[in-house]
């Protein structure tokens, strides 16, 4: 071969790199393996570990939901059924709460794509609960199927995700109470990747059950959830019917819950940060309790979603100090009682896919990895503190988890990669880039950048300038335009087609949540 | 007092808040209590070590000074003197090494504003060696010395920032030979902060420690340097007669070296982090025993600038995963010699103040917040690699840095912010925002954000749809209008002008290094 032939096809190579970095990115379980960072000191998490069981049982909390004070009334629990009511014994919550796994699967279609939950895991899946849809080209709309199918293609495409999403974004051309009858199939056959329904009220989250069982054949027998969703208490301390009955029937399924008290620091629980946690521990623990006296072992994720209130405007502030402590706190707490974590990843404030948005992503995004957070909702696309999802900033909220995947990779140190031959052959003043030692890694050694530019400023301009959200809006249509489906097995679809027209039949015009 | 007049003082408050939170960020030592990230097992750490130890015995430097080869052929190395090339045994490194100080104060010309090195403490200071100036009022252009006066008085303005800064931008109207006499008098009399001067030569490092000299009085006798400068190695494991002439003139007056290889993996050390890492330990540590050789207790930091070179381009690849692994053991390393640990903060390539200028950055300044880096040089204001500074960079970078002071200060665990009197008052679905417990602090409980727009979507479209860069645009200039200059004594801006005349008339046209 000649010298020009070879430089030819390693132009080839470097061009078909330029094109599809974040393609071939692999699908692999994340894993943290340095001592998680704790910001505070274990005798102050003893501290709100003993405020949040005083809580518990002076305070107790208002559960809209009969079956659910009739379950801890059966338990032991002191329950006031007309003021619904219920004050929980630390022996009881910290007994039940002792049953839950420390780990488990979370199964996915393709086995390929299972996910362990828990330990030193993280677990990324995408966006959720959002209601507008951005994009550099068309602007802030509301969200569609279409919108819905798309994020689906990208999720399913780019490795570095591990869930195939929940609700994504509400269609809005969809009524309420047919939404999960649109989203689930598609999930279920656009991927193979696991999926997440909401968790609203019994009856949608059957519907979702059943559904899993379609594309599962089996239930999750061995504690390996097919399917779940997140359980938000409406605090301070309270959870309403709709979401009770969600945790009801996705724990009395072996369904995975993931428990996540929302709070607003000052709005939603005293201003103090130390407050904020000791309620979300309280809501939290009381709605992971239920799972186990609903289904002792049920596969259940400790969450957490506390932040501070924007006390200028009243609106919700993230990626703050205050959530970064609240996100790594939680983590601390968690771990105290053995179960897995959730957290959050691209939460901003920001209204455009800008240096604010990545800023306030970072403020999130590095807590929770650092912190050994398992499991971590909204790891791409927020804008406006979750009122949006851009598909600019799903993009750019890629490119920092993939780096994070290869961060905590880490290097090798042996003699190979120590090289003191390399230094000594090349010598004081020398240069290594023309070294075969530098030759036979040059492609692979370092991380490939999926966005980043790294040209110099002149032929950044000749190119026109583009800054960062720009070439994020080339990538998603590249990432779209590259998508394949997945093996689906024929009967999968017909079952699911049955299934939805059945049930559509069924709901009418009904309103159910959504 | 009427309700009327107490809503009108509350929103002139408010209004003074939105104006001026930059400059309300108090100057105070920054301090991490948290373990530091450690992404090396120790055992690892060790073979890094022992790889360092037979670089500097069996491949040595090249170290082009006369001076420098004398010192060290005196101290027991050996020495080829007309290969300009040392070989440092182990003994003699690490014996040297240990009689550095672990931590010292590096004063200011206010006290207030003396800055401890070391330890749990961070100090910030601004950006240096940059040849271009962006804003997006003037696009890019080439730095002049009124950018630099206007630096200069961010600085001194900003709490955040710990240092006045070394030579923030090349002045190109000043010729290069003056451009010290220029920088230091000004940053002697425009702020009242730390100074820093390039160490480039003997001539030019004479200079700057008998400007230092004029503005404190004293000699730093008690170990306590008044001004100090950045040694880079010019890696592979050689060192040049500027940087080695600079550093004996500062080390000799007592003065603060920053011993700093600056290595590209794949460059300038073979492309596999762990040579690159035992290469920078190699050269650091070299340059670290020389300023010890040269006065016993000299203050001294442990400099890591170690990252990949970016295979397509070449050039340095800044905010990769590779860096963040380079800034943390570079961390681990120091420690293990007792020494304080430069890192560095704004690193990245991109070209203008965006989200991969922001993700980037990130993905500097946490490693080096999370792993104890007590010296954090180009904290602020990078772009492109370095070759240009931007002000709207700057007061990007100034938020997540006031907000690390703020998250690493903690918060309080104690009966009165626990308030579950407050949350038995409120009950189960209330609202916390009117208590009095709110109340008395939702002025002061949360960090202020300087430049995040928290605002609602449309309310950001009616101001006219500004991203974080054109509110930094706004904010600079705030900034700058603020500005007060320190007290100066008459008697110091007459010593320096005559200084600077004399050494002007001296210099000539002589050539000299900038």
């Amino acid at each position: 071969m000649t010298d020009q032939s070879r430089a030819d096809r390693r132009a080839a190579r470097r061009q078909k790199r330029v094109e599809t970095p974040l393609l071939r990115v692999p699908f692999r379980p994340m894993r943290n393996p340095m001592p998680p960072m704790e910001v505070i000191r274990p005798e102050q998490l003893e501290q709100l570990h003993m405020a949040s069981m005083r809580i518990l049982e002076e305070i107790g909390l208002s559960l809209l939901d009969a079956e659910t004070l009739s379950i801890l009334e059966k338990a032991g629990a002191r329950v006031d059924h007309a003021g619904q009511h219920a004050w929980l014994d630390r022996g009881l919550v910290l007994e039940a709460v002792a049953r839950a796994p420390h780990t488990f699967t979370w199964r996915a279609r393709n086995p390929a794509h299972d996910v362990p939950i828990g330990g030193d895991t993280i677990a990324l899946a995408p966006q959720g609960g959002v209601a507008y849809v951005q994009s550099l080209d068309r602007g802030r709309r509301r969200g569609t199927l279409e919108d819905y199918e798309n994020f689906l293609k990208i999720n399913q495409m780019v490795g570095v995700l591990h869930f195939a999403g929940e609700q994504l974004i509400a269609p809005y051309e969809v009524p309420s109470s047919l939404r999960h009858l649109r989203r689930l199939p598609r999930a279920l056959t656009l991927t193979d990747k696991a999926v997440m329904e909401a968790a609203h009220g019994r009856e949608i989250t059957a519907d979702a059950v059943a559904m899993a069982r379609l594309a599962f054949g089996v239930e999750p027998a061995d504690g390996s959830p097919t399917i779940g969703g997140v359980i938000n208490a409406s605090s301070p301390l309270r959870y309403d019917e709709r979401m009770l009955g969600g945790l009801i029937t996705f724990a009395r399924a072996g369904q995975a819950t993931i428990i996540t008290p929302f709070i607003l620091a000052g709005a939603m629980s005293p201003i103090t940060i130390a407050a904020a946690l000791a309620q979300q521990n309280a809501e939290a623990l009381a709605g992971i309790a239920l799972t186990q006296l609903v289904r002792p072992g049920a596969p259940v994720i400790y969450g957490g979603f506390t932040t501070n209130v924007d006390m200028r405007s009243g609106s919700p502030a993230f990626g703050t100090p205050e959530g970064a402590w609240a996100l790594a706190v939680g983590a601390q707490l968690a771990r105290r009682y053995g179960l897995p974590y959730r957290g959050s990843g691209s939460l901003t404030n920001s209204k455009a896919p800008d240096a604010q948005a990545a800023t306030e992503t970072a403020w999130t995004i590095w807590p929770a990895v650092l912190s050994h957070t398992n499991f971590i909702m909204h790891a791409v696309g927020w804008l406006e503190g979750g009122l949006t999802v851009s598909y600019e900033k799903i993009m750019l909220d890629l490119e920092s988890l993939a780096m994070f995947q290869h961060f905590l990779a880490g290097f090798e140190i042996s003699d190979e990669t120590l090289a003191l031959d390399m230094m000594a052959e090349v010598g004081p003043g020398g240069h290594h880039f023309g070294t075969a030692h530098t030759q036979a890694r040059f492609s692979t050694e370092f991380y490939q950048p999926l966005l980043a530019d790294r040209q110099g400023y002149e032929n950044w301009v000749a190119a026109g300038s583009p800054d960062a959200a720009q070439r994020a809006s080339a990538l998603w249509k590249d990432v779209l335009a590259a998508y394949e489906a997945p093996p689906v097995d024929p009967a999968l679809r017909e079952a699911l087609d049955d299934f939805v027209a059945r049930r559509e039949r069924e709901i009418g015009d009904r309103s159910l949540y959504d």
